[in-house]
């Protein structure tokens, strides 16, 4: 009684056909192609070689011929992200117009242009990120390392990046790009969230920023910090809402710690310590540390059962 | 004193064949190939291209060409997955006998129909987590966003995908697979788990789900959440054996709450707030939220050390 | 009033070189280049082909051909590292030597050199370190497996790798490596620390070991786990300073515990309970468990708000 794979093909090809039909989802809208995203992940690796040409291109760039190369970086991305922006738009356009109706060219070709003259501020932007993760963290042997090779650095470009097109309303783009960081990085950052200069992550892995979060300048974060939403019981009713807290200027939040809610605001120059729990607000200039939980000790040698004052054990900050 | 590279090669050359020798791990069976990590992880962008064309497919498929789409695509992943398992389980097979043997290749097969009739099921199955991830994230702007971009529906379907090959014994390859997602997404499911349907991670960084764990239909679990062993002192004399605890129905688990132990039940629909460490049963419909540690909160400008009410801080979820 | 990018692109590329020029670091040295991140990946690859041929290598290795193998893969990385190396040490050369110079080609082959004699007993570690992995997870099915899928092997590979390039003072390419490493496995092992024989991490994701961390031998750390700094608000001042801490032999360290400081020593035999923070030291054959923050418990059916004994949820290790 063998088996033979291509005597069941034929059911088993109708049978997944047959969900692409029940569920249109699965195929998308057939007549409008969803925006490519290897295509996507090449513009952000094109716009770091544009933003950092020492580092990330193939390509030895002179002072002379800067302008040369600046130009024609602009011109390979700006061909590509028009396209793709105009599948974006066009795919969520209830009248049925596609990527190559003029209405929508137009509409990209305006996203793109603003974009694009946002880039000089986002280039200044990350040299003050690359900056702050030298001064902040004593691993770092200069500042070409953490452009090179800082998984912070990576994140905080991608996400003012795409930070620049949600602004703009661009659909599905802005989400691809900064996942693709979470991917590489840990940190997930929605390009919905409000970042200052001089922001710094160290380490990074398993940090999340919420959407409706602002952050302030000169903060710095370190892995595992999560400023959250409360619930998000509410689903999509909660859409739009401030969820997320609002982080005030200097402030520095250690490993771990949690930080949720709408209406929670960290105010200016506090400190908060490794593994904090937050849901309400702290003032300004203010230093808060975790008791931690009671740690109970067993010594194998003496069988002696103890419990270390607590007071030993602050994370002094 | 210049030291010259081709003077060492020999030495060097010979100590690392000698540690070949000495450990035949090193080399693997010389007869008998592994799995190829690279043509697994092909047959999983493939199965992606499959279940949602509409995403990850170049081709644009309409419904009258989709059921010749699906059996092309079908007879390449079998063409691949055939020949992998065979390797496989003859890597693993006592008597020596290799990947193009009769025996192995008939049970290659048999095990290849067994999982490609699957398929459409398993193709159901993450519509609905899709779906679970829209209607939990106020921050998803449609569903065709979750299906792109979300790390958790990358790492649940490659886990329904894999559980189905360890479900039949497979050697080797759902283990790749599932380690392949948790390098994307940060997100380890072991395939030996059993999930239900309408499953949703948010953000997923550090999730952790155990081997022997199951948890039932309409579960929700955030960043961090652990699934856990008590321990694992035992090593592999604890092989086979629960040692992951139950979730039950319309359970919610919020951001690095760490749930241990194979006897450990979260009745049906409880919600289990940030933070938590669980390592005994909750009775069913419970809310348990954490008292965080005491916050030692102190403000520079006063100077005055105060301890806010720990109830202010009670994660309400 | 169409927007033409065209009409935009000369202001806009003018304005990004004048960011080059302003500050040199976006370019880099602009006559001499960097190291080439690809070509240090492609060592990472080369050199586990050379370790472990029968799991990443295509080619089918047998024992008489073993030492042909050996050669060849040791000068096509030799050929490779010794040119990254000395642009490596030509970028941080201050007296403006470029990588083609004599003096610093002659470094860079003592370094290789110094280097490659190391590999045999680093190929020999990362068998312990496998045996490790297969020991203490009851999910593995097999040596192989470890070696093949463990995520937390395949960052100890490349720590031990850069590890050794650190300890000559390479700059650049040992923190290129294993932030390599942290993007595919969510670990972030500074290659400065120190770490012994028999090592193995469970899961992995979110472990950070700072620069100056000393580990014993048969350590065990588990998802999550920081080993780091008390407070890095010194910034580059406490460059090189012990700022990490020492754990000591046969030590485990369970799930998000964090221990933090540079004089902060784990003893030998002790075992630290998941979600501990621990900045003081810590007695050998001790251990330590943390009795979790107070959990409040609401039942939805009868109402009724209790607090669980906190002695139930003492995680027993």
């Amino acid at each position: 009684m063998n088996i033979d794979f291509y005597d069941l093909l034929p059911e088993i090809s109708k049978a997944i056909s047959r969900n692409y039909l029940e569920s249109e989802l699965l195929m998308g809208k057939t007549d409008k192609p969803l925006p490519t995203r290897s295509v996507i992940i090449e513009i952000i690796n094109d716009l770091r070689q544009l933003m950092f040409p020492g580092y990330f291109s193939s390509e030895n760039i002179d002072s002379a011929g800067a302008s040369y190369y600046t130009g024609h970086m602009l011109a390979v991305i700006h061909h590509k992200l028009k396209k793709q922006i105009a599948l974006a738009l066009a795919y969520n356009d209830d009248r049925g117009i596609t990527a190559t109706n003029n209405e929508i060219l137009s509409k990209s070709e305006e996203i793109c242009c603003n974009f694009f003259k946002e880039l000089p501020n986002v280039q200044k932007m990350l040299l003050l990120d690359a900056q702050a993760g030298y001064d902040g963290d004593p691993a770092a042997d200069s500042r070409e390392q953490v452009i090179f090779s800082y998984p912070g650095l990576y994140a905080i470009f991608v996400y003012r990046i795409a930070h620049e097109l949600y602004k703009m309303k661009v659909p599905f783009i802005p989400r691809i790009m900064t996942e693709h960081a979470h991917s590489k990085t840990g940190i997930d950052i929605n390009s919905g969230a409000t970042i200052g200069k001089y922001f710094f992550m160290d380490h990074g892995t398993g940090i999340v920023i919420g959407e409706t979060t602002i952050i302030g300048d000169y903060v710095k974060l370190y892995q595992g910090v999560t400023l959250g939403a409360l619930s998000t019981r509410g689903g999509q009713h909660l859409a739009g809402i401030k969820r997320h807290p609002t982080i005030g200027d200097r402030v520095t939040i250690y490993s771990n710690a949690t930080v949720l809610g709408g209406e929670t605001v960290i105010g200016a120059d506090s400190v908060i310590g490794g593994g904090a729990f937050i849901t309400s607000s702290i003032p300004e200039k203010t230093r808060v540390s975790v008791t931690p939980p009671e740690l109970s000790i067993k010594n194998d040698t003496n069988n002696k059962t103890s419990e270390l004052s607590a007071t030993n054990y602050i994370y002094e900050i």
